[in-house]
Protein backbone atom coordinates (compact mmCIF):
# COMPACT_ATOMS: atom_id res chain seq x y z
CA UNK A 1 0.00 0.00 0.00
CA UNK A 2 1.38 3.12 -0.74
CA UNK A 3 0.48 6.58 0.72
CA UNK A 4 1.57 9.77 -0.66
CA UNK A 5 1.67 13.40 1.08
CA UNK A 6 1.93 16.55 -0.90
CA UNK A 7 3.35 19.38 1.17
CA UNK A 8 3.14 23.03 0.31
CA UNK A 9 3.18 26.50 1.74
CA UNK A 10 -0.02 28.00 3.04
CA UNK A 11 -1.17 30.53 0.66
CA UNK A 12 0.04 34.18 1.72
CA UNK A 13 3.70 32.42 2.95
CA UNK A 14 6.15 34.31 0.99
CA UNK A 15 8.20 31.59 -1.33
CA UNK A 16 11.60 32.89 -2.15
CA UNK A 17 12.62 29.73 -3.78
CA UNK A 18 9.66 29.51 -5.82
CA UNK A 19 10.38 33.04 -6.78
CA UNK A 20 14.00 32.01 -7.93
CA UNK A 21 12.32 29.28 -9.79
CA UNK A 22 9.91 31.33 -11.94
CA UNK A 23 12.61 33.84 -12.46
CA UNK A 24 14.76 31.78 -14.07
CA UNK A 25 12.33 29.96 -16.16
CA UNK A 26 11.56 32.73 -17.56
CA UNK A 27 15.15 33.97 -18.50
CA UNK A 28 15.13 30.71 -19.82
CA UNK A 29 12.51 31.63 -22.44
CA UNK A 30 9.28 30.44 -21.18
CA UNK A 31 6.69 33.34 -20.70
CA UNK A 32 3.11 33.84 -19.64
CA UNK A 33 3.85 31.92 -15.72
CA UNK A 34 1.89 34.16 -13.55
CA UNK A 35 3.57 32.24 -10.09
CA UNK A 36 5.91 29.11 -9.16
CA UNK A 37 5.34 27.71 -5.80
CA UNK A 38 7.56 24.57 -4.31
CA UNK A 39 6.57 22.24 -2.41
CA UNK A 40 7.43 19.01 -0.72
CA UNK A 41 6.10 15.04 -1.51
CA UNK A 42 6.99 12.15 0.22
CA UNK A 43 6.03 8.57 -0.96
CA UNK A 44 5.56 6.12 1.96
CA UNK A 45 5.10 2.23 1.64
CA UNK A 46 3.08 0.54 4.24
CA UNK A 47 2.34 -3.38 4.25
CA UNK A 48 -0.18 -4.31 1.76
CA UNK A 49 -1.91 -5.85 5.10
CA UNK A 50 -2.37 -2.60 6.58
CA UNK A 51 -6.14 -1.52 7.09
CA UNK A 52 -6.44 1.69 5.00
CA UNK A 53 -8.35 3.78 7.51
CA UNK A 54 -5.80 3.25 10.12
CA UNK A 55 -3.22 4.05 7.12
CA UNK A 56 -4.72 7.07 6.18
CA UNK A 57 -4.82 8.32 9.97
CA UNK A 58 -1.46 7.06 11.39
CA UNK A 59 0.07 8.95 8.02
CA UNK A 60 -1.88 11.79 8.35
CA UNK A 61 -0.55 12.14 11.83
CA UNK A 62 3.26 11.76 10.59
CA UNK A 63 2.15 14.44 7.99
CA UNK A 64 0.89 17.11 10.47
CA UNK A 65 3.58 16.31 13.80
CA UNK A 66 6.61 15.76 11.47
CA UNK A 67 6.59 15.84 7.71
CA UNK A 68 5.49 19.59 7.72
CA UNK A 69 5.37 22.81 9.90
CA UNK A 70 1.63 23.18 10.21
CA UNK A 71 2.12 27.12 11.19
CA UNK A 72 3.48 27.77 7.64
CA UNK A 73 2.43 24.66 5.60
CA UNK A 74 -0.91 22.68 4.17
CA UNK A 75 -0.16 19.08 3.82
CA UNK A 76 -2.66 16.43 1.67
CA UNK A 77 -2.10 13.19 2.17
CA UNK A 78 -4.19 10.08 -0.19
CA UNK A 79 -3.90 6.43 -0.04
CA UNK A 80 -3.26 4.29 -3.29
CA UNK A 81 -4.43 0.61 -2.95
CA UNK B 1 -5.00 27.79 -15.04
CA UNK B 2 -2.52 25.55 -12.56
CA UNK B 3 0.20 23.04 -13.38
CA UNK B 4 1.23 20.60 -10.99
CA UNK B 5 4.48 19.27 -11.53
CA UNK B 6 5.60 15.80 -9.09
CA UNK B 7 9.52 14.72 -8.98
CA UNK B 8 10.39 11.80 -7.61
CA UNK B 9 13.74 9.56 -7.44
CA UNK B 10 13.55 7.00 -10.17
CA UNK B 11 13.19 3.48 -8.64
CA UNK B 12 16.57 2.25 -7.52
CA UNK B 13 18.20 5.27 -7.00
CA UNK B 14 19.39 5.28 -3.26
CA UNK B 15 17.03 8.05 -1.26
CA UNK B 16 19.05 8.83 1.64
CA UNK B 17 16.85 11.87 3.09
CA UNK B 18 13.84 9.36 2.78
CA UNK B 19 15.80 6.98 4.67
CA UNK B 20 16.60 9.39 7.25
CA UNK B 21 12.85 9.95 7.40
CA UNK B 22 11.93 6.69 7.78
CA UNK B 23 14.01 6.05 10.31
CA UNK B 24 12.96 9.21 12.81
CA UNK B 25 9.63 8.66 12.19
CA UNK B 26 10.03 4.78 13.61
CA UNK B 27 12.09 6.27 16.27
CA UNK B 28 9.26 8.71 17.11
CA UNK B 29 6.88 5.55 17.76
CA UNK B 30 5.10 5.32 13.92
CA UNK B 31 5.53 1.37 13.19
CA UNK B 32 4.98 -0.57 9.72
CA UNK B 33 6.71 1.76 7.20
CA UNK B 34 8.34 -0.25 4.93
CA UNK B 35 10.02 2.87 3.20
CA UNK B 36 9.92 6.40 2.52
CA UNK B 37 10.84 8.56 -0.47
CA UNK B 38 10.74 12.68 -0.56
CA UNK B 39 10.22 14.08 -3.96
CA UNK B 40 9.82 17.40 -5.12
CA UNK B 41 6.18 19.05 -5.57
CA UNK B 42 5.75 22.53 -8.22
CA UNK B 43 2.42 24.73 -8.48
CA UNK B 44 3.39 26.57 -11.82
CA UNK B 45 -0.12 29.13 -11.83
CA UNK B 46 -0.76 29.86 -16.09
CA UNK B 47 -3.18 32.71 -16.92
CA UNK B 48 -6.14 31.16 -17.33
CA UNK B 49 -6.18 32.35 -21.17
CA UNK B 50 -4.14 29.70 -21.84
CA UNK B 51 -4.50 26.89 -24.20
CA UNK B 52 -4.69 23.33 -22.19
CA UNK B 53 -2.84 21.52 -24.73
CA UNK B 54 0.07 24.24 -25.05
CA UNK B 55 0.34 24.87 -21.61
CA UNK B 56 0.75 21.11 -20.42
CA UNK B 57 3.13 20.98 -23.25
CA UNK B 58 5.02 24.09 -21.96
CA UNK B 59 5.19 22.71 -18.35
CA UNK B 60 6.18 19.45 -19.29
CA UNK B 61 9.26 21.05 -21.20
CA UNK B 62 9.74 22.98 -18.19
CA UNK B 63 9.64 19.90 -15.41
CA UNK B 64 12.11 17.76 -18.15
CA UNK B 65 14.86 20.67 -18.61
CA UNK B 66 14.80 22.87 -15.40
CA UNK B 67 12.82 20.90 -12.41
CA UNK B 68 14.25 17.21 -12.56
CA UNK B 69 17.29 15.75 -13.13
CA UNK B 70 15.94 13.41 -15.90
CA UNK B 71 19.57 10.86 -15.34
CA UNK B 72 17.94 10.17 -11.79
CA UNK B 73 14.72 11.87 -11.47
CA UNK B 74 10.91 11.39 -13.05
CA UNK B 75 8.53 13.78 -12.99
CA UNK B 76 4.71 13.83 -13.43
CA UNK B 77 2.32 16.72 -15.07
CA UNK B 78 -0.99 17.28 -13.73
CA UNK B 79 -2.77 20.09 -15.42
CA UNK B 80 -6.24 21.78 -13.40
CA UNK B 81 -8.65 23.87 -14.94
Amino acid sequence: MKAKVYVSLKPGILDPQGKAIQHSVELLGFTGISDVRQGKYFEITLPDSADQEQARESVARMAREVLSNPIIEDYRVEIEG
